[in-house]
C-alpha cells in the first residue's frame, strides 16, 4: 500500500494520477499547504525540500514527482518503456515537463498574484513559447512523447490544465494541445485523479 | 561517439562532466547562445525546447540534461543503481536540481541583469533555501544522494557552482556544500568538464 503526501496542486496530482492508472491501492496524507503543513518535521523527514509530492512504499520514501513517477513505473512495468528510443522520449519530456514547463507557470501563478510587471511579462512569455512547444511536439503524435501514454503524459496534464483553467492562458491557437487535453480528462484514472479534494479542515 | 550540443553554461556542462567521468569519447557542436543559434531549424530538430544540452548517439538523439545523464547512466551502467533504494534516491536529487535548483537560478541570473525588486528578491530567497536544503543534504553523506557518486553530483555541481562564482551567493555559513564543491572540483572529469570554452567566433 502506497501513501501519497500531497495537495490539490499540479503537481500534487501527478502521483494519484499515476497510481489511478496502475489501479494499485493508496492512501493520502494530505498536506495542508495553506498551513504550511509542509515545514513541520515529520513531513520534512522525507521531504526535506518542503514540498509535496512524497511517497512512501514501505520503508522506502521520496519526494519529486519525477522520481516518484519512474519508480512506479519501473516497479509496475507500465507507462515507460524499459529501454531503447521511447524510454528516453518519455524521460526527456518527463524532465521537459519538471524543469520547464512546472516551474514557470508557477512562477507565473506566484507572480501574478504579486504584481510586478517585469516579472510577469518574463513568465506570461516563458508560458507561451513552452505551451507552442508542447503543442508541436502533440501535433506530430497522439501523447506527449509519441504514440504511447507515458508518465510523461501524466506530469504535464495537470500543469497545462492549470495554465488554461487557473492561469486563463488562450489556448485557442494550439489545437494539438487541445485535442490532447480533451483525451486526457476523458481517462477515468486522470478524472478521478483530477477530481480529489483535500478534506475540510 | 557521441555528439553534444552545448554551451559553456551549468546546463551544457552537465553532459561534458558525464561523458568524461566515463572516458567516453564526444565531439562537441557548440550551439552559440549569445548569437541565438539555439533557434536555428537544424538545431530545434533535436531539440525544439530550443535549449542546449543536446545529445546524439547514432541515430538517437535527446534533449534535456536529466534524461541525457539518465541515458549515459543506464548505457554504461555506471553512476546511477539499477535499482533499489539508492536508485530513487540519486533520481530524486537530480529532478530536485533540474526542477528547482536549476529554474530559480537562472531566473535569479536574468532579474540580476534586468532589475525587478520583488522578482530579485523571491529568487534570492529561494535560492538561499535551496542551497540550505543542499547543506543539510551534504552533511549526512559524501554526496548529494548517499556516499556513492552519482549523476545527481554531476546535475547539481555546475549550479552550485555558478551560485558561489557567477551570482555571488555566499556559502559561509553552508559547510557542508564548501566540503563537496571542494571535492567535486578536484575530480579530474569535472576539471576538465567545467573548463571547456567555446571557441571563439
Ligand atoms: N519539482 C517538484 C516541485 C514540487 C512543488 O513545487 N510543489 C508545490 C506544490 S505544486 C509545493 O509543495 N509548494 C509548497 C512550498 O514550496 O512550500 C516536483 O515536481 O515534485
Ligand atoms: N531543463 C533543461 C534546461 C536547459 C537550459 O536552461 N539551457 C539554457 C542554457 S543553461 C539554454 O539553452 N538557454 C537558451 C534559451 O533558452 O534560448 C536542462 O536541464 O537541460
Amino acid at each position: 500500500m502506497y501513501t501519497v503526501y500531497t495537495w490539490s496542486t499540479p503537481n500534487g496530482r501527478k502521483p494519484l494520477i499515476m497510481l489511478e492508472e496502475l489501479g494499485q491501492p493508496y492512501e493520502i496524507v494530505p498536506v495542508n499547504l495553506r498551513e504550511h503543513e509542509q515545514f513541520e518535521a515529520g513531513f520534512l523527514a522525507i521531504s526535506p525540500n518542503n514540498k509535496i509530492p512524497a511517497m512512501k512504499d514501505g520503508a522506502l520514501s521520496m519526494f519529486e514527482s519525477g522520481a516518484i513517477l519512474t519508480y512506479l513505473a519501473e516497479k509496475h512495468q507500465r507507462f515507460l518503456a524499459n529501454e531503447g528510443p521511447q524510454r528516453y522520449c518519455a524521460l526527456q519530456w518527463l524532465y521537459w515537463q519538471v524543469g520547464g514547463l512546472g516551474p514557470m507557470l508557477g512562477q507565473l501563478g506566484f507572480f501574478e498574484k504579486k504584481d510586478s510587471a517585469l516579472a510577469k511579462e518574463h513568465f506570461s512569455a516563458e508560458a507561451e513559447r513552452l505551451l507552442n512547444v508542447l503543442d508541436r511536439a502533440l501535433a506530430g503524435s497522439s501523447y506527449v512523447a509519441g504514440d504511447e501514454y507515458t508518465i510523461a503524459d501524466m506530469a504535464c496534464y495537470p500543469w497545462t490544465q492549470a495554465a488554461a483553467s487557473h492561469l486563463e492562458l488562450n489556448l485557442s491557437g494550439k489545437p494539438a494541445v487541445q485535442r490532447w487535453l480533451g483525451m486526457m480528462g476523458e481517462r477515468p484514472a486522470v478524472r478521478k485523479a483530477m477530481a480529489w479534494k483535500p478534506p475540510a479542515t
